[in-house]
């Protein structure tokens, strides 16, 4: 199937309604997001923004045509006309909307991390759960096509066995240190790879964790306890060996990359080329690299929010849940505590007793 | 800029009532037009669908939610709640739909090639201009983010002065030969390399153009003319020789390239991997290839109706119009009298007096 | 099988003398050629060097440990300690030191072109087979471990019938242009390349041939007939058309690429990347080029004079012979002629009544 | 520089006689260097080889016309007619090796590991140090082309300072795991590691190691202690954070590979593909790999042996040294301690009071 087939598949019935989504946060994830619901997917409709910050959700929404605009997240979540919302709001707010969302009976999805504790996780899970309503979250990369074929190929039984995993995620630019909280590189970076990870080791489940991390790029953040680079090994149940790697600040633009290597082979993920164009010159052969995870991750993005969007008309349950929410941050969290401790850290340390 | 801006840049005002597109011809790719028009560009509405083929318009246009089917092409024409047209009907018919098309006042894309004479060609550039309407036509090519960086770099001066170019296609599968009109790899296939080769060799012009082509896929259809695998060379006015190749059967799947050799350096396009997947098993390396055209080219299939729609609202000229069709045609139809005669032939000595 | 094995195999028996190989042309690839005989080949031991210019061949013997230096090159010929020679002086000589080398009874490698007439490939030919020693052609391409496995894989099956081909030769920089004969990037460039596309399609043999060429890189010697930069179209009798492209600057490096598409696949050839590293910076991805092709094709040269060397020891035919070397160089005159009479020429136009 | 320059550069004097080197350990690797040696360098001779395995060193010696056959290993140390020694033999022998070797006064390039143990190590130095002769150790990644150019790379300031790093082997393999001793993924596979990324750290050491390591390939030597996949991280003093990974058994091939990620861009090594073939088909694109060392570092392994004996004719220090192997050890005796200990173990703590 095509890569790029938006609208193939999950038709909408032609003379259904639109399916009326709300979107809160309209930062520049919750941008793109909402022009997602407003233009990308046939049978939606961004049916309104909310945000905190005055005159944020306006723009976005006079941006798009959307005629709500709102400072008052509460009213969009109670707003009985709307059919579904996406959370793309800071991180710390993430579980409570995830909760009130699910409370007022409305399908929710939500960038990742959907918490950041096991306890919060678990509240928005069991949310969602009473309520019966979707409760997607944001890893995107699974809908990406060249990690979803690698899925495949490993489903197929291609590479037999996974022994070695590795996934990495550099970003193009560190802006502005003061605004990122401490353990941000594995609660909000690391955290889409915790989850490759998983999802490219099916049926395996993370059991040992040993992280190391510093402040390299911005070294004199340190003491603020800014981390800005990381690598973590991850040991699963079914034996494989994992590392997962990010850096705040990779110059040449953004990078992430993924490799499996098994009993039966091996498949990689991950190209930093922007396009096909290849130049050659009395400097060598030279191609420019991807900058931007929106333009690496486009059809990504869009997918996962076609794929919820498909979910909640249909009445089936999310691709990718709670539970996956919960158990790469569970993964995230040992990474923080094996930094702290200097020690690896094993899984079920972290579940009360 | 991002390759993937469905949106950006072009917005229409959201106040203003989308641009109504009627489509003519509800084939294999007029299906794709039909839905990029309906769900993939903001500010634009499929309006209606003509096809003289009973129950085909009707079919698609019910699957778009589009209100309007028709079987008979001028009533479409004659709509004058239509905004633009976008032609793509067999080719034989272009011309003809151009011309009337642009008599009534409608702004009209059509597809490649826009005429099979020069003659018709020139029809409709002259009824265009009278009409003082938007004309573009479909090399999509252009719109595809490396070849459109790749003129970019060449803007720049980085391949200095072009003197050995290549274009190919290559299409994954020859279904039906005896459906296929004889000339039909020279007039619509490489009529796309024929601009494209125009493209990448900014200001220049063809002069000369040598061809041999062969029934190689099919060789039991050699005596009824057609011809399914072809090697075109072509001399330009800066003296650049150029090679534009066609085969109606790649069994890897759909390939399309094409190289700048020049005084100051190389570009190379085109890339046949599906994804960014690679695997690695006991038989070697593997990528799975880009079957389709849709596939490869489906962002640049929504950007050049992306871009012949903002023209029509922004009342500008047509990136590529029908001076381009008519140069392309031009050297399309030097290499079928170059076949037939067994000699180079000058593009002057098409133009009659 | 490796493609680095050198002395594997072909192990000559370590109590039989070494091979003794006089060398003829100490210029630049007679240089390499020296090396190879002195140095890489166990076996083999250069025994003589031969050039007319003073101190040329002096310098070369004495920087390898070479006993005997020569500027009379029928001495070398004449010498029966001599078992063999390898030809590296300039193209026109090539025949009659072939002619010599045979009469004297001595096996003989010929660099490319062989003869610059049919008529003179004849008397070569001829005389190494009355004499019944080896005659081998440098066309060392066929030595390189990718083109070698391409022909592996044609002659597998993998490709089908070959369709269409393609090979190309750029050389990095065009020094001399005074230097340079007029028809040089026929009879000496792609001559290569000629060779390359019957190595490519086996059993298979030209019958047309269309050229178009000009000199882009020093126009200012267009006036004296040098051609720079040219593109050659050749039709097999197995319905297969080829290109064959060369310039004799290209910017960026050494550049040689072959292709061939067929009714069940496509193999490419070439890369002209120096190494296995890639960089990433603020400006891209970078490799850098190989710039000569003594880098390129060290392997496939070293193997070219094993294969001879082994050739002669083992009393068995040359692998390529005068045979391919008579073949390419009626292409090349076929491409001189269609450029001069400005139409395509076939084949059997050039051979005599 | 041409990566294949054999015989450039380190010129021996042609007058002078041949470097005698005498070969410790006619095994797989041994009788690779033993070719070098007889047939690769020009200006060196192999003069004996020494094999306590009846036979082994007779058949090799005469395979290569080398004139000494030995069982007893310290005839050849004392032999005054070798003027430099080559030890390939098993790893739990080398660092006495090399030690007799020295108060022998005989030059030594020992395989890695050159020890096991860091008094071994230490001792072995020592005595080089003693003795005032070269001791070169087989770090062969130093010598091929794309990690010397990634090392050229970083040593102008391409990559910055680096930050994240990367190394793996992956052998083709795993043929007997009986005969396997239990840490050698971490003494003879993964050192290769350590010494490259103490290589592409320039000036950084590493203070601290933490590894994961399991017998996933044959699980059923687990038991016995054999460890064939491992993942180690390492800290260097420099903040860089690095990992080195390895498998007995790559169904695909040979696989070795590098990355430097840092402050001003990334630099990638390694390349599995065998040749510049590709193949595409109706399954894909295909292209085939590197099996075995001896193909992918057929000419590091030359040039290591070559910079060698140039050392001792030129009478200057190894490239590569005691120091360098020392280094290397420590870092895989701090994994075995990490794997045994289940914690992060710095470099010293290895180090005796």
């Amino acid at each position: 199937m095509s890569p790029h087939d938006t609208g193939h598949g999950a038709v909408a019935s032609t003379t259904a309604p639109p399916l009326a989504v709300g979107l809160v946060g309209a930062g520049r994830m919750g941008a793109f997001h909402a022009r997602t619901l407003a233009q990308r997917l046939p049978g939606v409709r961004l049916a309104a923004v909310a945000d905190p910050t005055p005159g944020t959700a306006r723009a976005l929404a006079d941006d798009l045509g959307c005629p709500t605009a709102l400072t008052d997240i509460d009213r969009l979540l109670a707003d009985p006309g709307i059919d579904a919302v996406v959370i793309a709001s800071p991180a710390r707010t993430h579980a409570d909307l995830v909760v009130a969302a699910a409370r007022a009976g409305t399908p929710v999805y939500c960038e990742k991390p959907m918490a950041l504790t096991l306890a919060d996780a678990d509240r928005a899970i069991g949310a969602a759960r009473e309520a019966g309503v979707q409760l997607q979250v944001g890893f995107n990369r699974r809908f990406d096509a060249g990690f979803r074929a690698a899925r495949d190929r490993i489903d197929a039984g291609a590479v037999g066995t996974p022994q070695i995993l590795r996934s990495l995620t550099r970003d193009p630019r560190l802006a502005d240190p003061a605004r990122i909280p401490p353990w941000t590189i594995f609660l909000e970076t690391l955290i889409h790879d915790f989850d490759t990870l998983r999802f490219l080791n099916p049926g395996a489940e993370p059991v040992e964790v040993s992280a190391m991390a510093d402040a390299l790029v911005r070294p004199d953040f340190r003491d603020r306890g800014l981390l800005d680079t990381a690598v973590v090994t991850i040991r699963f149940d079914n034996g494989a060996l994992a590392t997962a790697e990010a850096s705040f600040q990779a110059v040449y633009g953004y990078d992430v990359r993924g490799e499996v290597f098994g009993s039966g082979g091996m498949v990689t993920m991950g190209d930093a080329r922007r396009t096909h164009l290849t130049s050659y010159g009395p400097d060598g052969i030279r191609a420019d690299c991807v900058t931007y995870d929106q333009d690496l991750f486009h059809d990504a993005y869009v997918a996962e929010l076609r794929d919820f969007t498909d979910s909640v008309r249909a009445g089936r349950a999310a691709a990718v849940g709670g539970a996956d929410a919960r158990a790469a941050l569970a993964v995230a969290l040992a990474a923080v505590r094996s930094v702290t401790t200097a020690r690896p850290v094993r899984l079920d340390e972290l579940e009360g007793p």
